[in-house]
């Protein structure tokens, strides 16, 4: 059952942006800096720093510049950005940032409503990205969003999914990431995805992206990894709830992804107690309890 | 990877004992005949309906002879109760209950804390209780706490599990739950119990009873169902919270196995709006909301 899992796997830690930019309220630089310090102490490799966007859309992003001039970066810890243009680029690179992501979506709908365009226009849009970012040296990860259901279309089919996963290779991305944006998947639409993507690109390239609205994201990281997927995206605390389902789960927690990698046997470089003290110093600043059923069980008083 | 999955699975609904039994407060009767009868409502085909235990040990299942009587029974539907003993066992006889329960554990120390007994000797406490119970016709269903870890001895080895569980097919029990008490269950240790009690057993007398306490319950779940395992234990809304972690979840959420059944299109016969009314009613009832991700997802405001 187990044969096909990796032996370890890299967490890409996006709770800093993914999970922060879902938040209602902006945080300041220094307990974002607090908190990105946390956790590569805690032995994330990867961690989603800041987004170059333009603060009139994402306003909880203002202030990524002074995110990454004011961080200590630890040695061996990728320390990465959003970028949705050439401009945010820009900015990227001054920032020294090691390495930004572009993302595209699976639903055409998805893609209009969120980006004014279709998926090829936005796919096109980011060559100069690309180019730019070739020439800076700098790596450039491809997210795809809505890879196993959108808010607006309902199902999505595979190929489109592997398609554009084929195109972000193309264009130069080292590794995409399937989002589960809306948390509709299963594990058999895990594998239906897989099916098709794996058949285009090597897995060495595909990393996944659940989110835990409806209660299923570990059970979908479980499909992928019996499918030999080795890069989980996942948020700490769970930051960042849903941002089609207000007061529903978004982000899976970095902390409950551990627990389940532990459980495996699977190694990820992770220390549980270190984690559990970053998420534990944000959820003190925003004023609430952790979303993690295992920060919960971990923390609790009689521990 | 979903080829040994059952096409359908049979839910055992545990909220209306194993849930409302771990809550602080305890609840009137007309409350649990509406809960139970609403779940009934909803399509679950077995509901764990009330205990016979002493009320001085369990408060919270005084009245469960009440809510025997009171209950309007559905054709088809099974109302079954936990039994510790003969003097129970006669009592739920008297009430006209379809199922009784009794339970082992598979930690010595377990045993020991909970019941003041070895395993070997909870067993044998059982045999009057299983000759009274052929004689009045009334089946008999084992629990077994603790198959994936213990609070009190840690690991458990998989061979005490399928140790206990043989005893009780050999007792005359006509179907098996293995317990994840403390929620600390993965794939792999799983995968271990199911190697050991299904070397002993057929699996068509395995039912799996997993709690959410770490966030895992759904994944254990999917690793049974890839076993052939067809029996799964929830309760609604994830009533009852983990006795032993105070505000963490314990009883996976019965909305949440729905959700994962339908996603993997395995039949289970219960109408998810039903089931969320009846959540909601009883979470209502108790002033919060609800454990369930998927119902709180589902019932989100601009649903």
């Amino acid at each position: 059952m187990l044969s096909q899992c990796p032996s370890s796997v890299r967490i890409v830690e996006v709770g800093p942006r993914d999970g922060l930019q879902n938040e209602a309220m902006a945080i300041p630089v220094d307990v974002k800096v607090a908190l990105i310090e946390g956790l590569a102490e805690a032995g994330l490799s990867t961690i989603e720093a800041g987004s170059f966007v333009n603060p009139q859309w994402v306003p909880q992003m203002a202030g990524s510049d002074e995110v990454f001039h004011a961080l200590s970066r630890r040695e061996g810890v990728r320390y990465t950005a959003l970028t949705p243009n050439l401009m945010g680029l820009e900015r990227a690179i001054d920032c020294g940032v090691d390495e930004v992501a572009i993302f595209g979506a699976a639903s055409e709908a998805f893609s209009q409503k969120n980006i004014n365009c279709s998926i090829a226009e936005s796919l096109q849009r980011f060559e100069k990205v690309m180019l730019r970012a070739e020439q800076a040296g700098v790596r450039v990860r491809g997210y795809i969003s809505c890879v196993l259901g959108c808010p607006y279309e309902g199902d999505i089919a595979p190929r489109v999914v592997a398609e554009v996963a084929a195109e972000l290779q193309a264009m130069g991305c080292y590794e995409v990431s399937l989002g589960d944006t809306v948390g509709v998947g299963s594990p058999q639409s895990v594998n239906a995805v897989l099916d098709a993507v794996l058949a285009r690109v090597n897995k060495d390239f595909v990393a996944v992206h659940f989110h835990d609205t409806y209660g299923q994201a570990l059970v979908n990281i479980y499909a992928a990894l019996q499918r030999g997927i080795a890069v989980v995206d996942s948020s700490v605390s769970g930051l960042g709830g849903c941002p089609y389902a207000k007061g529903a789960a978004g982000n899976v927690a970095t902390e409950d992804v551990v627990y389940l990698l532990n459980g495996l046997g699977i190694q990820h470089g992770v220390d549980m107690q270190a984690l559990l003290s970053a998420g534990a110093m944000i959820n003190q600043y925003l004023g609430r309890e952790s979303v993690s059923k295992v920060a919960r069980a971990l923390t609790r008083p009689n521990n």
